[in-house]
């Protein structure tokens, strides 16, 4: 079996990785790269260090839904109605977007817009392998986890099922490729270059995905989350400041150590991680640590925003839904 | 009158620019800089970009106490003997290092070592001109703040004094120069070049001397503090997380422009400022959020760690001891 | 006297730091900042490291020609019209395009386009104080050299002065700043970390003003120019490559030294320099070589491509043109 | 067959990259790294990203020396003993070091020091596939070449082999990994950072070396070679100035696409290559272009400095001595 696979937007950063990966996948065929910038141009020409030599084409569902899945890498609130279309042709869809990810569509719209396909919410599965790998393996519809998210559910899964996350404060420092390929004042080399800010404050729109899920892990309480931007173009380090709930905290590294022994993409480390540790990996890299002062647990985690935070999640989560190794095409 | 000073330990980042403001100071003349390395180097061979044409000299003290002023930039414990010395001949000292921050001894050997002059601490006055103006204009040796903690004081001080902070987690991020000019791995440019991490974790040295001022301004309890490093050359950023005490806190930006209203290097802003608008100043740049969710205070403060967080500020203590203008030399 | 000047593009990089460098200037009085983008906007809220509290207007020649010198910081072509205008109005001006810099139109239209403004071409004078000090001094339109130019120039002129160029390769080297301020697909921060190239191959347009001005040294034949972009936000780095003609290059470095003896902003040096040496200044700092191997003589200049390539330089000749010490307001 | 291999030297950046890609290759085993430093550390905590979970030994070549194959990652100089010690014990060798690259040992002792093995230098093959497979196939010890050398024969091969030479200029760009792991002033941070310039200045050592095999080629003359360092980790970009010889030199594009058509690891593409083209890729990215202007060639050539232009090529010249497909294990 060869199942065929489309990239929908693969002119952005996220696309055009997502469609190195599969191109060069042993088990899917990538049949079509489309895009809505760039139409006419080879991948390889825009990203020539993907080495993908095939043309972005302009989007035509009559031929472009004729493939087993999809992954759809448009910007929130343009991907619904993408997903949906595919969806009724039977395609199998990973969404980047966040059209999917919030289960409750008051949510989504509280932090978006009204959702363009409010019924077509509970079909989708959250793609985080570590937390519903079962789902996902079932799933007709994945939405592919936000870069932030993903780190921070990683790095405060183990707490939050222990019950000991009676606060949490996170701090997240992300390479440029997060901010997206289009050229802006606030993407310029000269802006960025020896520069750091946080930015989205107070309100950046992942920190409902967060709760979400930490909620769904028993963590029931707002977060307070904030972005900052870093000179340099791979990379998100997460630094979450646990104040504990009751329970008992005595040895958290054991509780990663076990949450996480059987994971092939989460490595539990002693020293802070650095990004570079994981780059162009799908690896996210923990450390935990208490301060035995302020009673407080630090918890940093590291990912390529890129890959482990978008691209190559995507991949991992298409090999569970083909029943493919888990790790084909992404190690 | 022209008050004459030496730099002592100006082979290193922070003495050398030390060295180059004071060489091109107008009311201070520049009579000699030592070093413990390059002995016998100009240093402008050393540091082009400083143009101080000037020798590196070897530590003679009976030449070099001849001054009315001196800057010592000696690492943590080897100052304070330094210090002792040419307080002993009369001299006004500003001392670069943590050795005379700490107004109790026990907590300096608690973070550092046994401290080796304990009894000249009282005499001691921590120089950030915004909290101790007149007390510096009088003080015989000058405890120039850490970097840190001058960003953290700063942005801290008109919520500490309004008794809002209930507790705080700071999460620092700095430039390389930060790590001092000594060549190691960590200094490494493949090392830092497109990554970052937390280091000195959890127990990172600025800590009690945040700890300490936050409580001379009437917070008194423990702070959870973590120290990022990110590949950039000069400058750093605190994000500080502030879960309200009682108090009101329904206005923190009134709070904040009414305390730097009249102080010359800090600026309050309304949008989280970037390292970059404050590179080779003397200023402190500050935005402050409520977080209308959680009920959180966020505070995010920008300095260039050499200038304010170092070497201008030495400057400035230097102005306010001699009764020149505040910032003469550093504007 | 109190010169009155406007910055007319002052949202651009070169007009900005122009701007920042006249507000803070003993002689003259910044009295308006224009701009076609960002109008309404106060200029320290787009740079806010520029510290200028001005706000970007929109030109009205009625109102801001009514000064006594202008600075012209438009892109080449769109510069022309209004330095007419000004000129028309008994406005000195400085044009920082390439407008006015080529003598002959014939090359200008062979390189960019037919000119606007032929017949004023002759009243312009090529703005490098080191060659044309005198003529600067007395002129109405002064053509601010490219930055490439400046460099290039500065680095061969006592070779050509001395007839020893037989052949050049000039090969640059320049941060992201002098590709301006425009988002672009090629200032976009991930295009240029951890990536160079040569862009303008073969055919740069700083090529024939460098020939031009080698030409009055007595030079008279086509270089090789390639300019290359590098990830870092100013600095600029050319390595001239001479197979010397005739004469005697025994000893070169005694050439430089004599020719720029006197040159407060060239700073002739044993080593190669590097760009951090002159990072913010007016600075062009030169070492020359002899490859005994090949007999080819090689130099490098380094100068600070918004700096001495633009903003300070257009400073240094304005202090000319007003009687004013060359380096006021810029050393 | 699965042939042993050990690496000799594995603790420095060229060293441990051999590490990696030989630990994930399907064809070798790699069964020790060894280094001077670091002994008894795991590779992957002196670098993590390699995740190559191997304890870094000491020397002994009792043990050691049981091996089919050896890459030996030493210092010039310090290689040469170590090689002739394998190369006695019937084991296949690649040198990283320049020991074996200069075919005249008394070339070799002006540009290094006296030849400690000169007897054995008619016996390495220099190691550039594209070159020499045939060679390398057969050999006993490889020398592989020097990172510019690659890039530099590489672009200038085709005009070489056509006669067009008359005259060469190379000025080549690196990034600080080139410089390898040793922390010193000028691989510290706050060196690079924002800065570049020409070191090794007129006689760096990969001169010879590339004169060598341009002679081989048929070019027999001296070349002017110059290094720059640029602010970036991994990447090398070579721009050659090449004053044609006699010879027809209308088409040089055609050479080019001629002459690598068949070449798995050579792009000839139409614009300048950037270094982030090649990166962790095995191959080196060539443009050619005629100034007609002056009637100079400009070649431009991008590598990889730790991949094509040392590690990669390693593995490539191992594929080639054990009749392996040339790119297994490096695409």
């Amino acid at each position: 079996m060869t199942p065929s696979v489309a990239v929908f937007g693969a002119s952005g950063f996220a696309g055009a990785l997502t469609a190195r990966l599969l191109y060069r996948h042993p088990t899917f065929m990538l049949t079509a790269v489309t895009a809505r910038s760039d139409v006419g141009r080879r991948l390889d020409e825009v990203y020539p260090h993907h080495r993908v030599p095939m043309v972005l084409e302009e989007l035509d569902l009559d031929r472009h839904a004729n493939v087993d899945a999809a992954v759809v890498a448009y910007p929130h609130g343009a991907a619904a109605e993408l997903v949906v279309a595919l969806h009724r042709a039977g395609v199998k869809v990973i969404d980047l977007s966040a059209d999917f990810r919030l289960r409750d569509a008051a949510v989504y719209e509280e932090w978006y817009r009204p959702h363009p396909e409010p019924e077509l919410i509970a079909q989708a599965v959250y793609g985080l392998p570590e937390q519903y790998r079962d789902e996902i393996a079932d799933a007709m519809i994945v939405a592919n986890p936000g870069c932030f998210p993903t780190a921070a559910i990683l790095g405060l899964a183990p707490l939050a099922r222990a019950g000991l996350i009676g606060d949490v404060v996170i701090d997240a420092k992300t390479g440029v490729s997060g901010a997206g390929r289009g050229a802006t004042d606030q993407t310029h080399f000269v802006t960025v270059d020896e520069n750091m800010n946080a930015y989205s404050v107070p309100r950046h729109r992942h920190t409902p995905e967060i709760e979400q899920e930490l909620a769904v892990l028993g963590t029931d309480r707002p977060i307070t989350f904030t972005a900052h931007l870093v000179p340099l173009d791979q990379g998100e380090l997460l630094s979450c400041y646990v104040t504990p709930a009751g329970g008992r905290s005595d040895d958290v590294r054991a509780l990663y150590l076990e949450a996480y022994a059987d994971e092939p993409f989460v490595e539990v480390v002693t020293a802070p991680p650095g990004v570079r540790d994981v780059r162009e990996t799908n690896i996210c890299r923990i450390s935990v640590h208490r301060d035995e002062r302020t009673g407080r647990i630090v918890v940093f985690a590291a990912i390529d925003n890129l890959w482990k935070g978008t691209a190559s999640q995507a991949v991992q989560n298409l090999n569970l839904m083909f029943g493919r190794p888990e790790g084909e095409g992404i190690s």
